[in-house]
Parts: structure tokens; C-alpha cells; sequence
């Protein structure tokens, strides 16, 4: 299945991506996507749905972020070696983690705001983990059946904020607009093999991110795996599995993204998001 | 008013904490408090509700985190100068930030359990702050306005998952009941200054941190100021403010925390925490 949530912000319905291509209203048979609505429990139920019995919703909206919240937004660092490189940082030898707010959450499309006092705007295409079960001490044999789903997120991030500002990294992760999550949350059983996802990002049309996810250090189900010795995994947890090679930071000159800036993403099967880069005001 | 939850993990009921000294019950007024329901709005509307008219709860009944979830649980670290000295730190000329997963929030009184494979157990008394309105970009001056109240929280701590697993904090600060959080949410108007409240620590009985938050680099207002230039804060998000010297990781020696230990703390006003030690088991 391919669930999304359309409607303005603060106020999108859950639907379905119907096989013609039509958003059917899920609202009136499950709760708001996020937390226990994307457990493999409860999305057992709505594959019990019959699509065609459902009110078909205006293709002209805007798409939410594919879960309202979540319980805890968490990403991995550097797992792509040449994005390590690029980054001038050593290859892991286990996966890095850090979080970003919750409130950085938002639809595909939106637009991405540039803080207040920000000068070294960038993007990561992320192929992202949505948790379908509590989840602690789990193999990496079994890790892939804790996941509820995947969906293409941009990491948006602000290298100074990042780098620069005493070495932990959420000051630079979680400004709103930061978290383009979307269109979809495809299900599992869609994406019998994450790791050979082809995932890009271009700017003003012109390809930046080219790669794809069998590059991974770290996969799916060994994130989901560590991840699970550290801390209790929750339905609805998101995880943002580290970008490619192709980010600003990397490149010659650093052309940091400015207002007025376009970008797109991708990723096979899970979908794609269009943001227009636009100043903060007050 | 002092807030709390009461009841078993996962059906407490949202309580007050009458100036009789007995629990009343809530759930037919509010919803379990967490986000939206301890925004600084909501708590108005319980301000009006005439707490004699309550039912009493038994008071012999566990007491569970005051907030049932947080949007994001933020910490600060590094935050008292003693405590930077003896982590071996730097004493940071802004605020450091970091998180812990949300699945880490528990009971003030919960038994802490050690994790599988955890040597280095810590215990850190600090105070919390939950916040009650959505804010971004508040000045120092304004910061406080924006707080719902306060509360105790135990920022229970593996040094080595923390140090030496490449950097980010998050896998020391997340596993399961390594957040007891209350026993209840002092709302702000009890707390004129949140700068003058004595906090301590005990392990076996034993004196281990004995502070006072007037010892912070960074105030109250200063921490919620700054956060609120790198990400939009959201009602019901809880900030743990970083704690005093007396850690373990400072200690000759290091007596990491045992199966049997029991950690008792507490800030003034705020109320007190007792937790046992507990080994992890499958």
C-alpha cells in the first residue's frame, strides 16, 4: 500500500494511493497516520479495506507529511562512504546517530524555510524507516519485519549550525521545514529488498545526488538491529538512514541553496518531493 | 498546581495534586497530559475547575511520568561548570544540545533497569522544563512566558554507549527507563524563579549531588531562547537542563550503578524521585 495524508497543514486526511491513481479517504476508517495508526497491527486492518468502497479525494491538494508526528525522529550519519569522504570525516565503524525535533516534520512539497541567520543551506536525499512494532534487542535476521514501511525524506540541514555550534548535531537537523517527508509511506511488503533503491536529488534541475541504496554501510536491518540495543523503537518512529555523496558541503565553492532555489527527489518506488527554498520572516 | 499521572504504565490517569494532600482525578476534564493538554491554554481551563469537586484517587497507587509522551525530549549538556570540569570538558560557550528517545520517559519511582551489555551506569538529577506554547525565536526576556512548569528529571546515563560510540549522545541517554520524569508538573507560577532551587542526589543514601540551579551557565531563559533560534518548540516538549557535579563518570574510582542500588534525588518544590537498580532481562 501506498498511504499519504492530503489536506492543508494541521488538518490532512489519511488516504490511500489507489491502484487508478486516485487518493482514497481512509479518515472515516483509521485514526491520523503516526504512533500505533502505522503499526503492522493496525495497517493489517486497512489492507482489509476494499480501495473501491473508498470516497475518492481531491487529486489538487496539497500532501502532508506521510505520518503527522512521531514518537522520536532519529537519523544516522555518514552512511555512505563517499559521503563520509566528501564530508571530510572518517568511515564509521558503527552507525552514528542523532535526532531531529519532531517539529521539523513537513509535507513533500512544502516549502523549505531558510532560518533566520542561516548562510550554509544543504539537502541529503535519505531513504527513511517507519517503525511498525516495539522493538528492542531485535536481530538483524528479523529487523525488516519491525518495519512498518519506507519513504523518502530530505534531511535538510545547516552546516553551521551543525558543525559549529559545540559538535552535537540537532542544532543544525531540526529547524521547521527541515523534515520533507513524503508523498507516501509505502508498505513493506512493497519494498521486498530496500537496498537496491536508486535515490537522486537535483537543484535547479541539475542532478547533485546520484546513488543508490546498496552504497549503505550500514543497512536497513542492521540499523534497525543496533538501533534496537540502545533504545525502545516505537511504531511510528521515523529514521532517516543517512544520505549519498552530492551534497553541498562536499562541493567545490560550497554554493550554499538560496531563496528561490528548486529542489527535487527520489527515490524508486517510494515516490518524489518538490521544495522551492524560501526566507525565513517573522 | 502540581500535575500528575497516576495509575499503572500505559493506563494512568491525568491527576492534581490537591492542597489536602489527596490525588483528584482529572480524566473526566482533560485528556492524558502530553502535548496540546499541558499547553499553557489547556492548563488554564484546569485552572478553573474547583479541585474539591474531584474524586480522590487512591494515593497508594504508582506514579507515572508527568507527561505521557514529549513531542521531542530535549536535554542540555554540560551545564553546570563543576560537572564540565569533571567529565574532563570544556566549559561550552553556548548551549550544547542533545535528545533522548522518547521511549525513555518513566515514572519518577520505576525501577531503572541496567541495559544488556551496560558497564558504565550513571545517575544525573536535573531540572525540567516542559514547555506550553509553540515558540520560535523568543527573546531571554519573553523565554519564561513560554514555559507550562517544571519538573524533576533523572537523566540516567551509560557512559560508555554515550563516549565511546562515535560521538552522539543519544545511545547513552535512551534506553528504556533511563528518563523518570516527575512525580508531578509544577506549573510556572509556582516557580517564580526557576535560578534559586536547591538539587540533590542520593545513591545508597549517600550524598551525591547537592547543587542548586542557580549554578547553571546557561539560565532557564537563556536555554529556551537559544533552542528557539534553531527549531520551533512545541507544547508539551520537555527540556532536561543538565546537571551538577557529583556523576559518577566524576568520581575516583567510578562505582558505577548496581543491580540493588537505589537512587533517591530531588529539587526543591518540585517534589522527589526513588528508583531501585535493576539488571536487564529478556
Amino acid at each position: 500500500m501506498k498511504l499519504l495524508r492530503v489536506g492543508p497543514a494541521g488538518s490532512e486526511k489519511p488516504a490511500l494511493l489507489h491502484t487508478d491513481g486516485t487518493y482514497r479517504d481512509l479518515s472515516g476508517h483509521v485514526g491520523d497516520f503516526a504512533g500505533d495508526t502505522v503499526s503492522l497491527r493496525m495497517l493489517d486492518a486497512v489492507r482489509g479495506i476494499n480501495a473501491d468502497d473508498l470516497a475518492v479525494l481531491d487529486a489538487n491538494q496539497r500532501i502532508g507529511s506521510c505520518v503527522a508526528s512521531t514518537p522520536t525522529f532519529h537519523c544516522v550519519g555518514l552512511n555512505y562512504t563517499k559521503h563520509a569522504e566528501e564530508a571530510g570525516m572518517e568511515i564509521p565503524g558503527e552507525p552514528i546517530l542523532f535526532n531531529k525535533a519532531a517539529s521539523a516534520l513537513c509535507g513533500p512539497n512544502d516549502d523549505v524555510i531558510r532560518p533566520k541567520d542561516s548562510k550554509e543551506l544543504d539537502y541529503e536525499v535519505e531513504l527513511g524507516i517507519v517503525i511498525g512494532e516495539v522493538t528492542e534487542h531485535i536481530s538483524e535476521a528479523d529487523a525488516l519485519k519491525a518495519v512498518t514501511g519506507y519513504c523518502v525524506i530530505n534531511d535538510v540541514s545547516e552546516r553551521e549550525f551543525q558543525a559549529r555550534r559545540l559538535g552535537q548535531w540537532v542544532k543544525g537537523k531540526s529547524a521547521p521545514t527541515f523534515g520533507p517527508t513524503g508523498p507516501w509511506l509505502v508498505t513493506a511488503d512493497e519494498v521486498p529488498d530496500p537496498q537496491t533503491l536508486g535515490c537522486w536529488l537535483k537543484v535547479n534541475g541539475e542532478m547533485r545526488q546520484n546513488s543508490n541504496t546498496a552504497d549503505m554501510i550500514f543497512s536497513v536491518a542492521e540499523i534497525v538491529s543496533y538501533m534496537s540495543r540502545f533504545m525502545r523503537l516505537m511504531p511510528g518512529d521515523v529514521i532517516a538512514t543517512g544520505t549519498p555523496e552530492g551534497v553541498i558541503l562536499g562541493m567545490e565553492g560550497q554554493p550554499w541553496l538560496q531563496p528561490g532555489d528548486t529542489i527535487e527527489l527520489g527515490i524508486d518506488g517510494l515516490g518524489e518531493q518538490r521544495q522551492t527554498v524560501v526566507d525565513y520572516s517573522a
